[in-house]
């Protein structure tokens, strides 16, 4: 009865606390209708919705500006600010993304999506006030999950030079994706355990002023404490202790596996359908690797934050011991220790999706490659056809990770190729290898593959033909094969395909003799062509009279994007490569 | 008469209290002589000469490990290792970098330049030990200004959960290369002040252990201090305080000036030549930003630590007051903060070096470009002709920056172009914009520039000719100008010059055109070629008759090279550039 009348946060600051209250409960039940039938993010917005009921109660969005650290627990502020239809009517469930959007709605001020950046670009709000004379609030959620990167220490620095007015709310669940881990989360411990008010406090060493709110789901005291900050005239950290998942007893209690959750039977809490292209692959990694380290104690795996996507389970986390590390959310961090491992013996592999390692480009370069430690990093989701939300674009990876030198960028296009290049990179003591884990359905080769990548950049023939030559790299190696055939039986020509294997440079010997007999050479990249592999390969023969077309993404940010459409657009299907060859060499 | 007869750390133990004294006399005096001919990192070096050799008398290297942040302050560190004759004798200068590096002595464990590494780092080689069964101490040295950037802290994070032996010595100097800024240093202030004993304190709240070293200039307490921590079995901080420049009265008192000091004169302290062939685009950009912020009230100038690289010394900093903020070395969060300001109405203007800004790729990615906020990014020395030391090489801008979605990079040729772009990006409201200042003198087009850069991709053509087309960026254009003239005079043709001015993108109409009389177009960048402009070229024309060759650097690290002997080798003269030309198309 009382959802179904906000329009705006205006209407939330009408009611009474027992309607309040009611109100919670109605999203609540809004929740876990529409993330039963569509999924996303569960447990986060469970716990925060009390918090965020009061901060609209309290401050005047959108001329108090609040900005949702990681977005994963934005839904409650997307239903009180004019978005609840999105949540109440599956026809338009669609209609919200699942992170905050200025596009959507005058109360969001960011698109955001990676973790540990809200302190800092609410600070940036604030400084921009600040140089315009104005007198809003500003506020940052930030998850105690999201303190551990480093982004979002460097803001809580800043934040402390400020000297004006910024609020900080740190929503302590207790948990990360899955379990927290590092130093600082026996802090938070510590000032739960004391009410707040333990001497040591990570918050005010940092300059900070500091409140405790020890029941983070109560919107009255929230509401209490919240009226007490605003319009300070100070940066200050509010930390509510809530509960992930609150309201929903199977979240509660089963807190990492609710984080976020694919469409579920309500009554049972079952799965609706086993999704993830790559989920296979993460099964086949973590058995490879439990494998492994029981044969050798020397090799340790690394996750930050997100140890699912190379099939660590919790049994599986807890079987592989202390040869197991999750850094928590701390990508930069995590590359580095992998380096330091490298280079005292240890055989580390750090496992990371395509679109969080863009988070440690320095380390790379800097703490991995320019030592040119033989730590092993398994890329995974690099491809079109992963997470399709802006902020999780998984297709940059290979601009980013290849024109770093001393690095060796892999792409298997099989489960027996990749385990192989897996095998020799934790063997090997010459480089860092990264392994762009197949984006695929797990496929096997029905082939021999080589077990030695020693011998850089030595592309692989899979079929001799003549006149043009395919270049099919990694997870497109499957539209190299579709693309031979339709081109064979369009027009006759029998092409030469290539599994190119290394992404980091080009195999000249073979491509001059390519010139012999192909007028044409193309490359398929399950990526974005700017900066990617293709153009090496352009690169290599602009001066020749070989013909080089390059298939791949182009350059854009893409929102919520349907896969044919997108893959259609940059012609990307065996029909049209197939057209486009024919229009430059029929 | 100590120095002379150290060889390794066996020697420094031999010493009794009153003869390492000694030592570190001769320390300071040969490092006085050796930096006051040679230039390198002062301040640091002599800050922490007691420090080091209290480290190398009471552990034993290289069995135990100690990693140097930044190598700042490795120098002592080298010459207690067997390398005092690069200190000692002029002719050998040279024989050492300023950096700790593993292939010049097995007391270095890694190649370091950037800051904020160490602790990670370290615990890399501590989580290696501990997988090996090994049993030697880890030590990190960090300096407090270090303590800023987000992967210190991630490392911090992570220590406390190591659970063994690991040793961080905070060498707090109360500086980092200008003064320090945010709120962490009011706590070290706290810690200072109390010695050691204030209840808030940052180490313990990331769940260390923690010891205060009042004299951190003074060798017997710093042997007595280590020697309690050695062998410790989990991680502790030693913090100790220590004097920037300590022994060097000019150093003491000047502690920003002589935090690195090109070769200068011991008597009068002032520097021997005028280095930095930026040096002018500095003073160019800070007397425009200066009269700009004056003019108004939003613009702001950023910096993460290193305000002189645009010109900004304490004085211009202190008169532009509010308008100029130094986060400290926290190039993540300057990003995003910048995002901030510019989302709310500010004009943020965040000059930075092209070695420091791959250390906020997401942020460039996440927090401004997928927001598309106009913030301003002034990018100094990307070119192959200014820092030479493997750690800090500035020609992997571009595939970094350039291909980011939204994103637009520019480069200007000449003063009037540099200050018109600049005037433009802060002016408009559409996108991010990085300029990649010129990394040469100073030169003025003496022609009309453009004053509106919103259509993108629009390269200038500046002379008109046929066959060939030379597309020169940026600092690159002078070499574009001696290779057009030399091939006219050589072989008459009369080439075409192009400016492109946009680094992101193709000018596909322009590009077109050329096809109607050209047969050859080159690309000049002065910066990596993998990922870089270049390619982009390659790629439009791959599968047209034109033909393209590319020229910049190979991707490689490469180390304190010869500018000369690294453009020779990557055939980066006209005379070489114009033989490829005639080899091609003679």
């Amino acid at each position: 009865m009382y959802l179904e009348n906000i329009y705006s946060p205006e209407d939330v600051k009408k009611l009474s606390v027992k309607e309040l209250n009611g109100l919670s409960g109605e999203i609540r039940m809004a929740l876990l209708q529409k993330l039963s039938e569509h999924g996303g993010h569960f447990g986060p917005n469970f716990g925060i919705v009390e918090a965020t009921i009061a901060l609209h109660y309290v401050f005047n969005s959108p001329k108090d500006k609040i900005v949702f650290d990681v977005s994963h627990q934005s839904y409650v502020h997307k239903m009180l600010t004019g978005r609840k239809d999105a949540f109440l009517n599956p026809d338009k469930y669609d209609e919200v993304s699942g992170y905050t959007e200025p596009k959507e709605s005058k109360h969001d001020f960011f698109i955001i999506g990676h973790t540990s950046t809200s302190i800092s670009l609410a600070s940036g709000l604030a400084k921009g006030r600040d140089l315009n004379g104005g007198n809003e609030n500003i506020i940052a959620v930030i998850g105690d999950g999201s303190l551990s990167g480093g982004e979002a220490f460097e803001g809580l620095d800043y934040a402390a030079d400020l000297g004006s007015n910024m609020i900080i709310i740190v929503n302590d669940n207790q948990m990360s994706i899955a379990e927290n881990h590092g130093g600082l989360y026996q802090n938070l411990k510590a000032l739960r355990d004391s009410n707040g008010q333990c001497e040591c406090n990570y918050f005010k060493a940092m300059g900070l002023d500091y409140m405790y709110v020890k029941d983070g789901n109560n919107v009255e005291t929230l509401i209490e404490a919240f009226s007490k900050v605003k319009d300070i005239q100070h940066p200050i950290v509010v930390h509510i202790n809530t509960l992930k998942g609150k309201g929903y007893e199977r979240a509660e209690q089963n807190k990492e596996t609710y984080h976020w959750r694919t469409p579920f039977n309500i009554e049972t809490g079952e799965a609706k359908a086993n999704y993830g292209q790559t989920g296979d692959y993460s099964e086949v990694t973590a058995r490879y690797l439990l494998k492994k380290m029981k044969e050798d104690s020397r090799v340790v795996t690394i996750t930050s934050g997100t140890p699912t996507v190379m099939g660590f389970t919790p049994n599986r986390r807890q079987e592989a011991g202390k040869q197991f590390v999750d850094v928590g959310i701390a990508e930069e961090h995590a590359v580095a220790l992998a380096s330091g491992i490298a280079a005292n013996g240890g055989k580390p592999v750090y496992g990371v999706y395509s679109t969080f390692i863009q988070r440690s480009y320095d380390q790379l370069s800097q703490d991995l490659c320019i030592n040119n430690n033989p730590a092993v990093l398994l890329v995974f989701w690099g491809t079109l056809s992963g997470m399709n939300d802006v902020t999780h674009l998984c297709f940059f990876d290979i601009p980013l990770i290849s024109n770093i030198p001393n690095m060796v960028y892999l792409a298997p296009t099989c489960k027996e190729e990749y385990l192989a290049m897996l095998e020799w990179s934790i063997r090997q003591n010459e480089h860092p290898v990264a392994i762009r884990v197949p984006a695929t359905e797990v496929i096997s080769c029905g082939e021999p593959v080589d077990t030695d990548y020693s011998e850089p950049n030595r592309y692989k023939i899979t079929h001799r033909g003549s006149k043009v030559a395919i270049l099919a790299l990694g997870s497109f190696f499957g539209l190299g094969q579709s693309v031979i055939s339709l081109l064979k039986k369009q027009t006759g020509i029998d092409a030469t395909l290539i599994n190119p294997r290394y992404i980091t440079g080009v195999d000249s010997v073979l491509m001059n003799e390519l010139k012999a007999d192909h007028q044409l050479v193309i490359t398929l990249e399950d990526g974005v062509l700017d900066g990617g592999f293709g153009e090496k390969i352009a690169r290599y023969y602009g001066a020749s009279d070989m013909k080089v077309l390059n298939f791949g993404a182009k350059k854009e940010f893409v929102d919520r994007f349907d896969l044919q459409e997108l893959l259609r657009a940059n012609h990307l299907t065996d029909e049209q490569i197939v057209e486009d060859i024919m229009n430059l060499i029929g």
